[in-house]
């Protein structure tokens, strides 16, 4: 199968019918993922992402925005570190989002997001996001007292409605104006985080990312898939879409979200700023200046050139 | 006529049937706002707005989000010191919008207005706002060039339509958890704005606002009435209301802006915390304690306290 037919199966474009229990997260989909070609495959579109952002950022009218989310183990970190590491880290930004802030509670749950944005010719990776807000947030409710959002605003049984709106309203706003929004759901199994939960009790060099709420988050699994499916049916439109990433297996997992960044971003037609005409001119006369200048510059002998 | 009274004439409640023709900025809607009385109400506004900011900074659930717009002279600056004086700096945040920064136009339109939204507990008064960019950018649309949009996202009709929308929304959200939003357009008349300017020019502490900018932008004065009657209409909400503020005569201006705030407040419902249970408890124990120190407080007389 080839890796664009993938993507589009993996895109959720029709929210309204999107069933999570529709998606394997070890499902394969026939694609050879194993060994030696996907390993190329990965480092060829590295190479691309790498050449592809600089032209985003001497382009300089687009950002990209890149959600991440998924459940303790998923594989979050895995992806930043094996798709994105040819990247120049001046135009890419990873933000993590861990625990608000008492200035973060203080605002708005967008407020955040948007001081975390990437601008313009860079891209911004967001290691979980706003969409905390309806997951974390949605299955301890409580948390909610936290945030100091008035009572009276609270009651409505519309609540997770309007924030599913507000997520949309503000995704939109940021594609409009030139924002490229990806968004990925990490796909994995209540099994497999077990494995992977109990390899970092086991093994030494994983152990310090081993916390015992992840143990309290995976007893409430039920729950939180619930949020994730009305999550994405809710959220996901043609200007940010969802990719539903079946991430069991985390090479496949790497390719997909790879191949979904180097299609958007070749989609984009971005160009190296052209200089013509004055500035050209300009330029050329710089040239002419610095070349002279070398000739005469004090101290160096002229004999050098020669 | 009663304050009350002239707030819901000057409030755009049904935005649809706005015409900025049908409000004259010299009427004084029959109301005596010179001398006496007039200065007597607006110094008893500042007084329960200090009490009301007390109590919302104690309250710690609401923000308050005033934005301030209107042509050169219009009275801005003078409306945020005649009417927030009495208010503890601390818990209100004035925040100017000039140019731009570089840093500014690499994001979307909203962000540098996010960046300065007011904290629960707050009152923020942005002095220009995002809706410069309905109504200076419109009036000069080459402005988008600076913005770096993509040119394929500038052609649409819709262009200033989605502004609007995106403006409505964000407040929306806001609203929606914890900002009350209050718009105010200090509607002053070309004429009255030429004396002002010419007040500018001939009085030396005056001068170092004028800006010979004021003047041409003067010149636009039309294509501004017209950005401002569309804005009117397209973003006044019940969530976030636009107030037509006659502004000709300053006094009346400043009493109409402190009334319509001192009316919103009043409206919250705000409480000091209530401290009962078992941290009422630890508080007397506290009490308990801290009286005891004192007597046993080292190089201290007992002799003193009888």
């Amino acid at each position: 199968m080839k890796l664009t037919k993938l993507l589009k199966r993996l895109r959720i474009d029709n929210p309204e019918r999107f069933r999570l229990a529709d998606f394997d997260p070890a499902d394969d989909h026939g694609l050879n993922w194993k060994g030696a070609p996907a390993k190329a495959d990965l480092a060829a579109n590295q190479e691309l992402l790498a050449g592809l952002q600089k032209r985003l950022y001497a382009d300089g009218h687009w950002a990209v925005l890149i959600v991440l989310q998924g459940m303790d183990t998923a594989g979050k970190d895995g992806i930043i570190s094996h798709v994105m590491s040819g990247v120049n880290p001046q135009g890419c930004e990873v933000r993590a989002f861990k625990a608000p802030s008492e200035e973060e509670l203080a605002h708005d749950f967008l407020w955040r997001s948007s001081l975390r944005l990437p601008a313009r010719g860079r891209i911004g990776i967001f290691n979980r996001s706003h969409y905390e807000e309806v997951l974390v947030v949605r299955v301890h409710p409580d948390l909610l007292d936290r945030q100091k959002i008035p009572k009276k605003l609270r009651g409505g049984k519309e609540f997770w409605k309007e924030r599913f709106s507000d997520v949309r309203a503000f995704e939109r706003h940021l594609a409009r104006n030139g924002t490229v929004i990806l968004k990925f759901f990490l796909h994995i199994s209540k099994e497999e985080q077990r494995k992977r939960l109990l390899a970092r009790l086991e093994e030494p060099d994983k152990r310090w990312k081993f916390s015992t709420q992840d143990v309290v988050e995976r007893a409430l699994w039920n729950k939180y898939m619930a949020a994730y499916e009305e999550m994405i049916q809710a959220t996901s439109r043609p200007e940010a879409p969802w990719y539903v990433i079946p991430a069991d297996h985390k090479p496949l997992a790497r390719l997909a979200v790879s191949a979904a960044l180097v299609e958007a971003l070749q989609g984009l037609d971005l160009h190296y700023p052209k200089i013509a005409g004055e500035a050209l001119d300009e330029l050329r006369k710089v040239d002419a200046e610095l070349r002279g200048a070398e000739s005469r510059a004090p101290g160096r002998k002229r004999a050098k050139k020669r």
